[in-house]
């Protein structure tokens, strides 16, 4: 039997090297073709080696290629599918550097092509100094344009997401000047209002500019290099600009050739990474659609921890195991200087839109005993919904040990949890982590007593 | 109406506070005795308060008697209650400075008298140098027996669990020599050995001395003071000792009354903590027996949180509201130096004693993405029912960021998960937070396999 991977990056390889762990060689030949440089990276981790605090390349890639063909992977380097036959069961692929075409048969596909960045078509421009974020190869690009002589001074970052605020963060320890556009009323929009405000304070500590409700219209350039971001408000100088408008599902190339797309624009899979209705193919990564457990609808979440465990279920399942995902609830986490936000389940403004009727409960808390050295302020939004008293979703903002606090929220909604049944639960408590009363537990009875007063 | 509550540390003024939240004193009297100088205190904060950590006894009451008086709780300190006349429904209590008896009628009544430090035979002697850890005022007179001239320099410990090895550190944090008896393998044996290995480095790594497999079985002193402990390889020089043998119920005042206490030595409750075929008599805190979730034994389980929370059931109950307590599922975690240990549902050994038969699986991971500066090593131990896979337990050791994720475990225990549907959850990912498995992610992986290696 034969496997061909489409895409050597988090849910590829997590997918080859599963299907390898339960068939070798004899039974099951591996090619994966990958487009850029590096195999099962750390994307996300790129801001961080932008800024400096990730030392270079090498410390993102997990595995290279070499350990995989150790492994018996046929890992193509700088190789592109630019077609898929599922009649005749093939895929013709393009190396990059040498335009040699390579057709390859198939017995089972996974198309794991990942997203790419959201690039409006005035932002399609062949000058320099305008980059997306989703690649290493993104990152080696920016690396050398940070580098050139002279130097950039002036970093415009469009869009206030997860990645426009960590680059935004990480082009002020190179020490450019930032200002970030932001379409919306606030940076962050993952987080309510009340949440996001914070955010902002934070993001401006920074230095940063935030120019809210504002959107870029067009670039200036002189001499094949950016320098301005036209606004309807007026050119803002810029040497650099850093596209943070988000994701889409790399799907064109499955869309031209018969696999079916969903309303997201991402690919639609089983629960075991099947995609619907064509046989032998799977999917896997930031190119699918998957389904948001508390809203029940299709939803397009791009993130590396779904990616590498849709990739591992894929790959169990082509190996005869049996796994499934079973789809995604919404957790985020992120920090902006020191301030940590976190968020799972569903926004005010999502469960509103899911249908839902809820109630809200925010309280200031800390992160460990008041009287214990360190404790920091943190803050612990809850949404319930109205009579029945389900977590439907909860957000954190704090400075120390709040994000991954979201975790036992996170666990408490996929089991549908009431914050009523959450008011018991046994908690860590000791003075260095914890207030007698855990920030969660208070929530929780805040949330409860806004429930029995709805009525 | 009108209630009167024993005791007045967590669970007592939790209850008076709530019952009082939702009766004014139009119709609801409460009366409050408590034996010492403080309300509603931190006895947890005690090591920290000794260590020097935090500044003074104050910082670790959370509502001192005024403010309870203010809010028209009859406060009575330094009153102790000698006897309760369920027939008569009254109390007599004894003013523990002037010897005055007071008696107090009542309609309602909540038990609320805390735990007391096992104390030996041998070590009931009037001899100044010897504490448990309790109440405040051990604090104050543990203060003040290291303020004396000459200072003492030495210090056995006796008994290694959370009391005995954060009072082990606060002493090495005074300046003196500390020994620590354990008379198991290692000290902090709520954890399994394996993992109580690290923590057994940790205190070592303090300079404290262990003597393991050891017991302490009398006492040396000198003019009043204790000068030695003795065990069967000899005496021990102390200038203090510290009793850490564990808490057991008050309930000596509970039993002569005719309030019937359980296996435990704890008072038996229904879960809104009306104390089982005793009207109108609630029961709250450490002197409660409760059950263990997971075992279905019942347990006594002498912590804050606990305490905290049953007191606030009966409160709401007493005033004329719903709420109840379920259980536990063992949660507690603690510090030891820089080391962070956590624990949550079933040890391995606690399991076997429960009828299970399980299987384990330990995973080294970090706090961050490995490549992200100041990533540290954690150990996540799980352990699940054989077959079923139902996560009965987990523990946690590591350097930062470790201890809280013992919470969304102990939200998947609470909610009767198993290992592998532990393997979908939607936990929060970003680099300087965790590696893009979650190590609780990689650990039910391993679990899973485990439970699938048994078949």
């Amino acid at each position: 039997m034969k496997l061909v991977v489409i895409g050597g990056d988090a849910a590829g390889m997590s997918a080859a090297s599963q299907a390898r762990k339960r068939m070798g060689a004899d039974r099951l030949e591996i090619v994966v073709f990958e487009r850029g440089h590096f195999t099962s990276y750390s994307a996300c981790g790129i801001p961080y080696w932008i800024g400096g605090s990730v030392s270079g390349s090498d410390a993102l890639v997990a595995r290279e290629p070499a350990a995989f063909r150790a492994a018996g992977i046929d890992v193509r380097m700088r190789h592109e599918v630019v077609e898929i036959d599922l009649d005749r069961r093939r895929v013709i692929a393009r190396d990059v550097a040498g335009q040699d075409v390579v057709r390859e048969g198939f017995d089972q596909l996974v198309y794991a092509t990942g997203a790419v960045p959201v690039t409006p078509e005035w932002a399609r421009i062949d000058s320099g100094g305008v980059f997306g974020v989703q690649t290493l190869d993104d990152g080696t690009a920016i690396h050398a344009w940070l580098d050139r002589d002279p130097k950039p001074r002036k970093a415009v970052v469009i869009g206030g997401g997860y990645i426009g605020v960590e680059m935004a963060e990480a082009m002020v320890r190179r020490g450019l000047d930032v200002t970030l556009l932001e379409k919306s009323a606030q940076p962050l929009s993952t987080v309510d209002p009340d949440m996001g405000e914070r955010v902002a304070g934070a993001i401006r500590g920074l230095g940063i500019e935030i120019r809210t409700n504002a959107h870029a219209q067009g670039l200036e350039t002189v001499d094949g290099r950016v320098r301005a971001v036209v606004t309807p408000d007026g050119a803002l100088p810029a040497d650099i600009v850093v596209l943070g408008l988000g994701v889409r599902p790399n799907t064109a190339l499955a869309a031209e050739s018969g696999i079916p797309v969903g309303v997201t624009g991402g690919i639609r899979t089983d629960l075991r990474m099947r995609v619907i209705g064509v046989p032998g193919v799977w999917a896997a990564g930031d190119c699918v659609q998957t389904v948001h457990l508390i809203s029940g609808q299709p939803v397009h979440v791009p993130l590396g921890t779904h990616a590498n465990k849709q990739g591992r279920v894929a790959g169990i399942n082509i190996g005869g195991g049996y796994a499934t995902f079973p789809g995604v609830i919404g957790t985020a986490i992120t920090k902006v200087c020191d301030l940590e936000v976190a968020r799972t389940g569903l926004t005010e403004q999502e469960a509103t839109a899911s249908g839902y009727e809820y109630v809200t409960a925010s309280v200031e808390s800390t992160s460990r005993a008041g009287y214990y050295p360190g404790a920091a302020r943190m803050t612990i939004k809850l949404i319930a919904e109205k009579r029945t008293g389900l977590l439907l979703g909860a957000q954190i903002v704090g400075r120390e040990e709040a994000a991954k606090r979201i975790d036992s929220l996170a666990v408490a909604i996929w089991n549908r949890m009431t914050v009523e049944e959450m008011t018991g639960l046994d908690l860590g408590y000791a003075p260095p982590f914890a207030p007698v009363w855990d920030p969660v537990l208070i929530a929780a009875r805040k949330a409860t007593d806004a429930i029995h007063a709805e009525g």
